[in-house]
């Protein structure tokens, strides 16, 4: 339980920076725990963009802490039925919307215990239609942070919603997967993880075909050529398209989706 | 007095996040109050839109804990005669320019003490004529939160610059208002508040009028069909328009201003 | 030594705010520091941009409080063998690749010892090729807050990548400089400082020539007209064009490195 210690909220949101969303947020957890450690994942997620959240939320979970609570809120779905979810994964606290957006990080854990939010206790008085994040996962992630234990704030759920990673397809000499997600340099981050190329770098013959194009294997962004099409094992282990010095997003009219093929 | 206890200590500016302006005003915070609690509530009110910044300050106050003490600086005149105030109003601190960017904070308390800010020994050494923020403003915030009483920082004022809040016009069947504000999600946040739908709801007849269009007054963003603009109650008990999963502000081509009838 | 004190760890990147990148290395860092007070300097550093990350690092360094670390992530050369840079300048601290981006923040002090990070000791296990940030250059810093010493870190280097600031040329009655950087504002800050002025303010004479306009010296945003291409010195000490409630830099399609005139 986090009771003397900092802890640590993190928050990841589709609410941009501009107006005072996040900011609410921030001042009803403060109004219960004035010290703890707020940490902003990115409030940029695209609109709604529940797998976007998804991806980054996951991207994040090991780095953080032993006790972290990560609060998420990518919640087209605010208003209506869908549950409000807790968990405790491994040793972290998650928050959010049963809408797909904790399930790679849930997915990732040894063991997690997940309540459904119930216990009206651990809200905002008054709860608004359109905006959980403010009445109830914020309080909720304060009550967390001073102690209550997660089996207080509802009742256990065995299931919860989903996403699916888009499957690779293995073959002979290949192996098919997809781009996972688009960073903000333009990298292209494919679901094909670097465990993959096992035994098979020394040949040098692995090639990632993207589109029309061929990018070369290579061990760090600064090996690549000018306007080159490259293949980099990136920071999260997985197989990343790039261009050095420039965006793979914006040369290649990049999508998330488009399928991307390992050959060797 | 905040003395002891942390300090939290939340900032509003035009100053947008690329620069050295923000940072620079936490440091010079820090090196009085280590262990502030800085909080961003945003850096992206549009440049020298008083009118925004003030709307965004109101929306946040009532969530932050008492003793926060709020830092605002859209400040247009800035090497001008116009004065800098402190205030505090109920159990919050503001710090800005008399501009009218704590207006419509300050009108909200119950009651409020303000003074002009006089005082050169809580200032910075040297006071440029470019960045009052820096020299002034946090200096200032910093030393109230270490416990100096505002009435130390300067000379009481009774009358401050005030922003006009556009009037609504009832009528018999009829109110009209205004747009306040455009958020970040392209929802429009009129002058409407909850109060008027007392009583009507039940009939379902509630229209709200914006240009040509004719809105449905539902209970969360969820209740809305692909492409309607829909009339909603939102975070701030106002009436908001908005297209669910999608941008109102885009779609009507909306600016601030305009003007909005509900009709019953 | 920072130890039984709040450990300000201050970051300035070019990775954005929409991904993972920066949590990231919150993340390492909270590891170690839970209680460090992290403050973002800026993420939008344009991508690769060594100059404006170096330039808006040596604007912020005066106003930070003592002992201080600085993290500076602007790192074209990740993965390849530039060297990796810890510093103690006056009685703060610098952590960042030999690229440049320390160079005028340390040039600036009165006393510097700069090593080359080599102790492994104090790096993640596992280091990539692709985020040294998260993997050499956070645990360091975590490292520093708790009290390890620089000279732990690595071995003592004397000479360091150096960005050339673009020298100014005197003449009888003018001065040449340039344009140093542009700021969210638009404003255009030169590499002409207040010095120059020292004796000629009083004479109303003096001029600022860029590209075919001429700017008059005024002590304050406030003092131009509507349209009105003003110079003045900016909080940096240093003179800036700027155009009041407009952006210099839109008006007259600047360009870092462009040629200014100071004439008197």
């Amino acid at each position: 339980m986090p009771s003397s210690r900092t802890s640590v909220i993190a928050l990841l949101t589709d609410f941009g920076t501009r107006d005072w969303y996040v900011a609410t947020l921030k001042g009803v957890i403060l109004s219960q725990v004035p010290r703890a450690q707020l940490i902003d994942i990115t409030h940029e997620i695209p609109p709604q963009d529940v797998i976007a959240g998804a991806f980054v939320l996951a991207s994040v979970v090991d780095w953080f802490p032993p006790e972290t609570i990560f609060v998420a809120v990518v919640d087209p779905g605010v208003g209506s039925e869908r549950p409000m979810l807790a968990a405790r994964a491994d040793d972290r606290y998650f928050i959010g919307p049963d809408n797909g957006l904790l399930s790679w990080s849930l997915e990732r854990a040894t063991r997690a215990t997940i309540v459904r939010l119930t216990n009206r206790r651990y809200w905002l008085k008054n709860v608004s239609r359109t905006f959980h994040g403010r009445d109830i996962m914020a309080p909720v992630a304060a009550h967390l942070a001073r102690g209550v234990r997660l089996s207080r704030l509802g009742t256990p759920v065995e299931r919860i919603t989903k996403l699916v990673l888009p499957a690779i397809q293995r073959h002979e000499r290949s192996v098919e997967g997809s781009i996972l997600h688009i960073d903000a340099f333009g990298s292209l981050i494919t679901n094909l993880p670097e465990t993959l190329l096992r035994g098979k770098l020394s040949s040098g013959q692995v090639r990632v075909r993207y589109k029309d194009r061929q990018a070369r294997m290579v061990s760090s962004y600064m090996e690549g050529h000018v306007n080159e099409l490259i293949a980099v094992v990136g920071s999260l282990r997985l197989i990343e398209l790039a261009i050095r010095e420039g965006s793979a997003a914006w040369v290649c009219n990049a999508r998330r989706g488009d399928p991307v093929e390992l050959r060797w």
